[in-house]
């Protein structure tokens, strides 16, 4: 049978470049930025130009335009599981993508993670979230001191969910774990890290749940339970709640 | 007269560029990491290379080997003023220079800090640190709470803290604040920071002291000195402190 999906996955990563070129052309020009929700959740003309480009695919959000980490995410989800995904860090030019069973890659270079075990050699990746909301801050700040105090090694921030896992892919980083994110920030990594020979794991310990809205991605199993073991979880409503 | 700093600056510009030479070579063979004081503070042959390497100059640290942000930073300070400062991020292979009164510069391109004085739209850098005391873990932990609840945008950290200064200087964050690193992670991007009309303050709110090991380097002094008001202050020997 021929590849179902290849033709797919090409528009995808012709998609994905156009979206960056959309992005990179902006960040040269001025740019007004508009206040959605709160001082915390930014749209700007161009998020609205590349949403409207790509919204026949997914509904994708930037979470900043000013930072150096501004990515494009597609992933393919058939029967719940992910067929393809690809992350195009723009203002890096990292292109990343995996097929399932055919390995993960970055603009064409094989990736791997680093297979750590030792928590405490460990440098893991996580957010602060968008949400103010005083409890959900306190339990993230939480979850970051437990961790800390086991030791590891350390924590790092890029501001985007995506290529925070993508960090995990490369073996640049050991462990991704957040609560609060969107199937859409998932979908793309998530088979990219296991393509790498990394894990994915709900922050319970259990199984991976893409509607959950949250995630351990890491480099082994051993590291991936450990963190869960310390997290504290923060109530959320599912990205497939019904209302 | 003629300037009596330029050739000395161009010497620490190839210098700058030898040692991420030296550090991109490494990357891409095998490293074996030994542990120093703690799974926190790694060394690698690659950083024992470079610290011999540019010994005479300054004794310079690299955080970690594994993340994409690795820098290699010179301050060229001449009673107590920084004359000049080079931050060379070798994996974006990122030169950044300034001359006092010379303006700041990425890759031959002028630096501008982006001005933000409203802090409610402002994304800040900064590092959870080295430090696994859990009184000083508690501290940083609860000035990131405080920050967020003003609220604001957000907060990155990428490992470096002569990066994060230097994501300031390009307008990429609006302000950069840390407590417990040293006059050699401030002294190269320091004049980068102030060169591209961004500000430095100590955490106090007061001026700027490079051997106090605290840092507020932000994009206005409207932004700084709203951070230096809700910051707790971690105690800490100052890096001329004679025991």
């Amino acid at each position: 049978m021929a590849d179902p999906w290849q033709e797919c996955m090409d528009y995808a990563v012709a998609l994905a470049r156009k979206a960056g070129e959309i992005i990179h052309g902006a960040l040269k020009g001025e740019v007004s930025v508009m206040t959605k929700s709160s001082p915390v959740d930014l749209v700007t003309e161009t998020d609205q130009k590349v949403e409207n480009f790509i919204i026949s695919l997914i509904k994708e959000k930037y979470p900043s335009h000013r930072f150096p980490f501004v990515a494009v995410s597609i992933g393919f989800v058939v029967n719940k599981k992910i067929e393809f995904g690809i992350v195009y860090s723009c203002i890096e030019d990292k292109m990343y993508t995996a097929r399932k069973g055919k390995g993960a890659f970055c603009n064409g270079q094989k990736l791997q993670v680093s297979g750590q075990e030792d928590i405490t050699k460990s440098l893991l990746v996580t957010e602060l979230g968008s949400n103010r909301d005083p409890e959900t801050v306190k339990i993230i700040l939480a979850n970051m001191e437990r961790l800390l105090s086991i030791p590891i090694h350390g924590i790092r921030a890029v501001g985007t969910a995506a290529v925070n896992m993508c960090l995990v892919a490369t073996g640049g980083a050991d462990a991704y774990y957040e609560m609060g994110i969107h199937c859409w920030d998932m979908a793309g990594a998530g088979i990219i890290i296991t393509e790498a020979g990394g894990v994915l794991l709900d922050v319970s310990g259990g199984p991976f749940d893409l509607m959950s809205r949250r995630i351990i991605a890491a480099s082994s199993r051993a590291i991936g339970e450990r963190i869960a073991k310390v997290l504290q979880v923060i109530p959320l409503k599912r990205d497939d709640a019904t209302n």
